[in-house]
């Protein structure tokens, strides 16, 4: 009987103890995709309460608190933080075989240093103490990100942004003072993607007047994100993201780009096939910008956003009433990237689903567009190039992030990916990371241990560490 | 080496069999959907042989004897008994791997008393045995729930159905006499939302009849299935159920929906696209009226049925011939469900699917519409309302069951499930909740061995008591 | 901790290692699917190097190298076979997880008797070796077939083929002389059936000379293909081969698939329903053909082919740019199915699919057309007649050979599963049976240690000779 989260929490063998103590433990954390907001780092953000921290905007523990019966106004509403509180702790004690219950014990070690389970008994006690810690310099962000070993966080932008907090954060001016971690913008042009959308027009208004330019048709869209994508690269941006909850492909002249462009600019609604033929344009052509500019271009696939349209009329998005979705995805992105790549617009790219139907497509799909160097030199530096995202949001926990990583090992090459993120909005999930590396270690010290790879703890702790960490350096800034 | 199904059966470690012993073995069976005939109850019914037992009704076995090259004289012919007993032990000896195989034993062992392995050779004295053994009281249906103490059990009933059976049963004047098991109806109206099967005019006219109705247009349909709904609400019933292929979402008009029902009853064919529009006028009417009275609303998705035509002219439904379908799920259950939370009208519900693919957009979509109260007060008691309905049909083994329960315990609250049922049409099945019970002890028991969980047998033996009985009682009768 | 791929490599336990032993590692092997050139069996082909033998032609290895961020010239192109040796390995260095690993290992000892583990360091030294084996008549294929026991290969060949080879080989006429491997060709007519071709015409017009008649409309075709299969069963065929990127089923007249025939055959572009159309014609009037001359109709589902079309362009099919799809494959496969089985033309299938998401709904359709024999007598003798395929392509591993065996096993009989093949183009993959097996037997040896399968080895043993073998041979030539 192992200890409850002890030292070798997750680590089933002593091959993987020894992995994750001597490559794993130590490597800086690279989190490329996170939703922190970049103003609180500035401000070197302090919490009052784990309320405040643990309770404030993560939909996670909303949705489990709705799941185990909690009234709304102990969750987003306006009951006493405490009240809130004790309704988690309700909820944590029916959170067997969640990963929030390893997340939340998690946190309580590595950020408060409290080793009690906790439930309703323990919770006050808890909440005494960490609000204590929360007080001190070490538990307000600076602290947490040095801590951590943060060498670098991708923050979740959009084009219109100014980055005003990303360039006072680099340049040391901000509140937090001058700090290792590199805070990078990303760039995320949904608004001007979702052309189905009521606030497009206004948006797009926004868009233009952030680039310096007037929008009148599609181009002039791709034109002004084209801008907006300078400056982002300016301010340390190394990647995009989209989130598509299908994958669009509907090519269409210019012309008829234009007309949807024009139609939906003056209010009108457009149809499914007309917004794709819209979206299309602009996927492609910010390929091509990608590409261009060297940086690498996420999509999220296969989540489906607010189907509770009650809660969502009432709450608006990312309050936890999202799923996964189940697209059939290969026909529409094997379309997209061969139009890229024949183009000679394939940027790197990095492809998630919300859906684990979708691993053995997507990883051999982008494995169908590796290489294709014809340098007439030797060994080209560019492996890994089309990565299969890691586990993503409803598969962020030990299952799922094993499955991913199995269907990547065997049909890729697990030693090149780029390993695990937070997709946070919380300053309290960095000990993910330490979850995801136990994991990894896990699987390569067993297989090391069955046999099935060669007893060779620096061959197998250079993939621990690669994954670990340097790969994603080198991915995003090498 | 562990004994051929021992005692530690599927309970890999000392934990896990704990938890069975202590807080499993012992619970009532609520098993809230299946497909037993009332009248067979009611009538204390005796069985002649195994083979009557086993093979009558059984289509699970008859198609893993198609699949053994066995003739269907000796499946669902009119050969001896004793002919398709042996049929069937030479099949169970190439059902390795299969739950049948577990299954069988478990209903020698524990109906019988019979520990020997089943096979060709000892089938002559299996036989004997066991016949003997089913001319006994014990093994009538009287003696059968409670010998396996059956709580309750929840029947399969058409609308029409005048539940005499059922209220006979509770009166305790039926031939069966007291007993403490509850028989409870449960409400399938398939036959008045399948508009396009032949026999739907005859069929609307039967409910009409049967609700002192005339049913002239679809919003009648409604208004009888109404009034049947409270009479079967008087006779106990706590659940409705609803088999669909799919998922039907197409909102019509009601103007247009009267139309289609106009044409399908003069016998004209109806399209898809016009069949799903009464389908979805007809399960918001029904999901309000579920809502209305309190019960719980079954749906069972993606089964593929009498896909062999021939055989199904032959032979009938429910024979055999069914198999996993693979339609996509998200998109048209997250507009129904969608729609019918937004006016007020969502009932508590269990969904299922045959295909494990549908599991994590099942899981995270009902997900989305759990709670939702904002009443003011304190923590209101309605946990888990929404449910994933446990693995189902094909999926009923132990791959399955932890399939479904992992994703369940990842993206939801497994401490919540309502566990397990044995969908069955046969009095021997009990014993299939014993194995749901041990796979369910032993993930947890595991997870307690690994650390992922506290070695606290009264936090993880609740959670076990639960799953096995009292969250079912609780969600059905509570 | 066990040796690195040592006796005991992938079997975890004393039963599973004893089956392996005792029952699977001598059975000669039936490798009923494959890509072997008959021209090069004729030949008793000689390899200079291991270059040659090893991506010569293995476009697994190739992607691997791709996304190794190797050069094109270093896997396809005109570079030094030495320095495509060293590139591999430096690209094996990196394949941890990945079947790639196992297998090039498992060539090395079994064809080579070479222990060392591959690497940049160890490839000068394997390189000599290895290639001074490949001199000797032990690796030729003379040698290799030897060697390996191999009983039986089914090719992969079209129906306008001479068979020339096949029929040199059979005579003992061929430089490779008198060998026991029987080498059977396999009717593989997917040239004919892709009427959205653009070598379409030119196709049909050779498969007409090839069979003696003149084509003019789609019955012609068929009866061109019944007179070559009727040639193909002549020279051992026992098996056709589709490769379908999904099921068509777009039944239409006669009449209208004839236009579509005659718009194609002018070199018109047809539609994807006009396409499928002919192609559902096509497929029901072979699966008559094939019932008729009583061989197996393999189908080979959701790969998606030529994704990257810039490459495809440059280096043509089955270059390494192929991916899973993932397509719904349960609704045309039924109507299918039903339409031919109604017909009475339902010959044995094996069907595959490259996405491991389409084994429930396989398993469970091709059971629903298990059996159906009314003959009156007794248990005739025709078991597993309809076969889920093994795990294929993407899947061609040990996480994706246990999902395809535990999936068939609970929804199926396992014990009739014909097992495994290579699907391989190389002389070097016969060592995958190996790895098959070990997988099997440690699934096996797995239950019964854990107490879910008696403890009879001859019982087990039984299966496992069965599947390793005799399932295959009785099923394709008994």
């Amino acid at each position: 009987m192992k200890t409850f989260m002890g030292e070798d929490f997750l680590l089933s063998n002593a091959t993987a103890e020894r992995l994750y103590e001597g490559y794993a433990r130590n490597e800086p954390i690279f989190d490329y995709h996170c939703h922190l907001s970049p103003a609180e780092i500035a401000a070197n953000r302090r919490f009052d309460t784990l309320t405040e921290v643990w309770l404030g905007g993560d939909h996670y523990k909303w949705r489990a608190m709705r799941a185990n019966g909690v009234d709304e106004r102990l969750i987003t509403g306006d009951a006493d933080p405490y009240d809130k509180f004790l309704a988690w702790a309700g909820t944590i004690e029916n959170l067997a075989g969640n990963p929030l219950y390893h997340w939340t014990h998690l946190e309580l070690k590595r950020y408060f240093g409290i080793e009690t389970i906790f439930s309703i008994k323990t919770a006050p006690a808890i909440w005494k103490e960490a609000n204590a810690k929360l007080a001190t310099e070490e538990l307000m962000v600076r602290g947490i990100l040095r801590k951590f070993n943060v060498y670098a966080v991708g923050t979740t932008d959009d084009p219109a942004d100014t980055l005003q907090y990303h360039a006072s954060i680099a340049e040391g001016t901000a509140p937090i003072g001058k700090i290792s971690t590199k805070v990078l913008p990303s760039f995320r042009p949904d608004k001007a993607i979702n052309i189905d959308r009521k606030d497009f027009p206004s948006y797009i208004g926004r868009l233009g007047e952030s680039a310096g330019l007037r929008i009148e048709k599609a181009q002039d869209v791709l034109d002004a994100l084209s801008k907006r994508l300078d400056f982002f690269v300016g301010q340390g941006c190394r990647a995009s993201d989209h989130a598509l909850e299908w994958v669009p492909f509907v090519p269409k002249s210019d012309a008829e780009v234009n007309a949807v462009f024009t139609k939906a600019m003056s209010g009108e609604a457009v149809s499914r096939e007309e917004a794709d033929a819209y979206r299309t344009f602009i996927l492609c052509g910010l390929a091509h910008e990608y590409a261009v500019h060297g940086i690498a271009m996420q999509l999220h696939l296969n989540s489906l956003r607010n189907a509770n349209t009650a809660m969502f009329a009432r709450m608006g998005p990312d309050t936890g009433y999202d799923s996964v979705h189940d697209h059939p995805v290969a026909e529409n992105l094997a379309s997209f990237l061969g139009r890229i790549a024949a183009a000679g617009d394939l940027p790197r790219m990095v492809v998630y689903s919300a859906n684990p139907k979708d691993y053995y497509p997507l990883a051999t799909l982008v494995g169908s567009f590796q290489g294709g160097r014809f340098s007439g030199g030797g060994v080209t530096v560019a492996p890994g190039r089309m990565q299969l995202g890691p586990a993503w949001w409803f598969s962020d926990h030990r299952d799922g992030m094993e499955e991913q990583m199995r269907v990547l090992a065997n049909v890729g090459l697990l030693s090149r990916f780029i390993g695990m993120l937070t997709d946070s909005r919380s300053f309290l999930s960095y000990s993910r990371h330490e979850y995801f590396r136990r994991i990894l270690c896990n699987m390569i010290g067993t297989w090391i241990e069955e046999g099935e790879l060669p007893n060779d703890l620096d061959f197998a702790g250079g993939i621990v560490r690669n994954i670990s960490f340097a790969n994603a350096k080198d991915y995003f800034l090498g």
